[in-house]
């Protein structure tokens, strides 16, 4: 009964839900479990076989997702599957960092499962959308026998055999994605106090964005050659202003904490000689004041 | 000899002097100074009379653009123009705060000049495109007297008759452009280090950028109706993924500043009781944890 055709989910929140709803949508044999067992009610409805506990519905497919809250969760569950997992292949969407997708890994291989990390990357409406990315990394056979099965939930990337690939990318890009949220709603702050369209000034920043992919791949570039052209501007011309930029947000009782550690990066920078680089020549000197 | 179609430059960095030279590539009798007088010798090639000191300068136009290093700087050169600007408009495109630019609004009102302040947002080779931004703020009646003028040099803004409120603007959008660059500089430090590639890193950022403006828009949106979903997921979800993302980051030795803030803003928002609530909801407890 266990045919490439059936696929197990272990958790039913919103994410795992979303998962083996569009398993079941597509056409997939699916078999659910969650801890609590009220929220399989809807998928049951759907045509899934609701398990009665996580070694039961791993038993079912050859295939094993699990998307728990967190890896304390993923560790309880593991541990209740035992040698249910042998022969199988688990592919472990919930957050993490690397490292316990590589002690996850460890687990797998000793209980005879070849192991997938995933990480995702979009809310739960998206799933079954190419607008929801799902990095794997790990078994690369598993990820080769199971990719077909893994594209129905969105645009799918393997990172490498390396566990801890997904979580490396997953924990950067959202590390980049709040950095710039953060740095945005701080921002709000001080457009508000001084009086002006909160939303206009969204659509203004949005309307900026297009130039940035290519701002982005140049700095790499240069992070990755050492060649600092002036983007941005020189460092010299980029300095002056931000005195006047910290001491604007502090009138207004607005956090200044980045705009000073990017000022004393700058002066840094200026005060080695290279006042005519631009702004990704700051990497050189990350954590160094 | 002052028609609507004469304009003077003073000061001819990178940014004055892209300003000139587009003036006198689109047909206006340009008049130009700056204090290291060699930096005029292009200009003067390309047909810009070159004045000697900044009052000869100001008298030959009713518009004089000012494109100068700084706030410092711009008080140095006005203080020599004295009597010269009485009738004229002044265009002061230097970077500065919303205070300076309201400061350098009355000393030209009380020179019996109309002032309007404008910032820049783009770099000197793009001045004359559609690609480089000028917001402008104070005299309306200036404004609309030279805004076709004003419009030879990129796209322009007209921001209300606050003199401070273009720099209000550029020191907003400058901020958090910079909250994106810097953390995204830190984390190709986190991406370097657990041996991936930085470019393609960088390329899957900025293909992840398109989803950004409707984003940004619904975020501006609920802070200022206050009726926060769970955007980016809820935040007893989010909040799950920090400890490990904080842990990640120490451990490769990558900066975790604004995570570690982050972390503690979304814990208050869930102790608050609301972890139903999305990452705009931060924007309530900013500067409170
Ligand atoms: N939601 C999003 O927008 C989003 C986006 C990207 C990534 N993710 C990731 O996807 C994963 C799942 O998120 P979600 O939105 O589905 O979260 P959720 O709605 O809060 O669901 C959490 C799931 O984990 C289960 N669980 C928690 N602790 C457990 C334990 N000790 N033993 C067994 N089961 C346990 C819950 O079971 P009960 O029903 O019994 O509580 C539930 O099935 C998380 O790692 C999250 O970071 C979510
Ligand atoms: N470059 C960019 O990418 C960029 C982008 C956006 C905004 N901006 C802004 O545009 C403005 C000009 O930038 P820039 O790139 O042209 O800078 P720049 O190339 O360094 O030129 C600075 C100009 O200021 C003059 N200056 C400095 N101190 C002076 C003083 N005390 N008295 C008289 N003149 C003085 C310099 O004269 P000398 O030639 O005699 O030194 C020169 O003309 C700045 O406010 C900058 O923030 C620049």
């Amino acid at each position: 009964m266990t045919t490439n055709n059936a696929v197990t989910v272990l958790g039913l929140g919103a994410m795992g839900s979303a998962i083996a709803k569009t398993f079941l949508d597509r056409g997939y044999r699916t078999t659910v479990w969650n801890r609590t067992p009220s929220k399989a009610a809807p998928l049951a409805d759907a045509g899934a076989t609701v398990a009665a506990t996580p070694a039961e519905a791993a038993a079912a497919s050859p295939l094993v997702v699990i998307a728990l809250l967190d890896g304390p969760a993923v560790d309880e569950v593991l541990k209740s599957l035992g040698t249910a997992v042998d022969g199988k292949v688990l592919a472990n969407v919930t957050s993490g960092s690397p490292a316990r997708a590589r002690d996850t890994e460890r687990w797998a291989r000793e209980h005879g499962a070849a192991y997938l990390d995933g990480k995702i990357m979009g809310d739960p409406p998206y799933v079954g959308t190419p607008d929801i990315m799902f990095p794997f990394s790990g078994s690369r056979d598993a990820f080769a026998a199971h990719e077909t099965t893994l594209k129905e939930l969105g645009t799918v990337a393997y990172h490498g055999e390396d566990a801890g690939a997904a979580a490396v990318e997953f924990l950067a890009q959202v590390a980049v994605s709040y950095e710039l949220l953060i740095g945005f709603l701080h921002t709000l702050r001080l457009v508000r106090a001084e009086g002006a369209d909160v939303t206009a000034f969204a659509d203004r920043v949005g309307g900026s964005l297009p130039l940035y992919p290519a701002l982005l791949s140049s700095m790499a570039q240069a992070v990755t050659t050492g060649a600092y052209g002036p983007d941005l501007g020189s460092l010299d011309v980029q300095a002056a202003l931000m005195d006047d930029m910290i001491s604007h947000r502090e009138s207004v009782g607005v956090d200044a904490v980045r705009m000073r550690e990017v000022k004393k990066l700058m002066d840094r920078r200026i005060a080695d000689g290279h006042g005519d680089q631009g702004f990704s020549s700051l990497f050189e000197v990350l954590g160094k004041v």
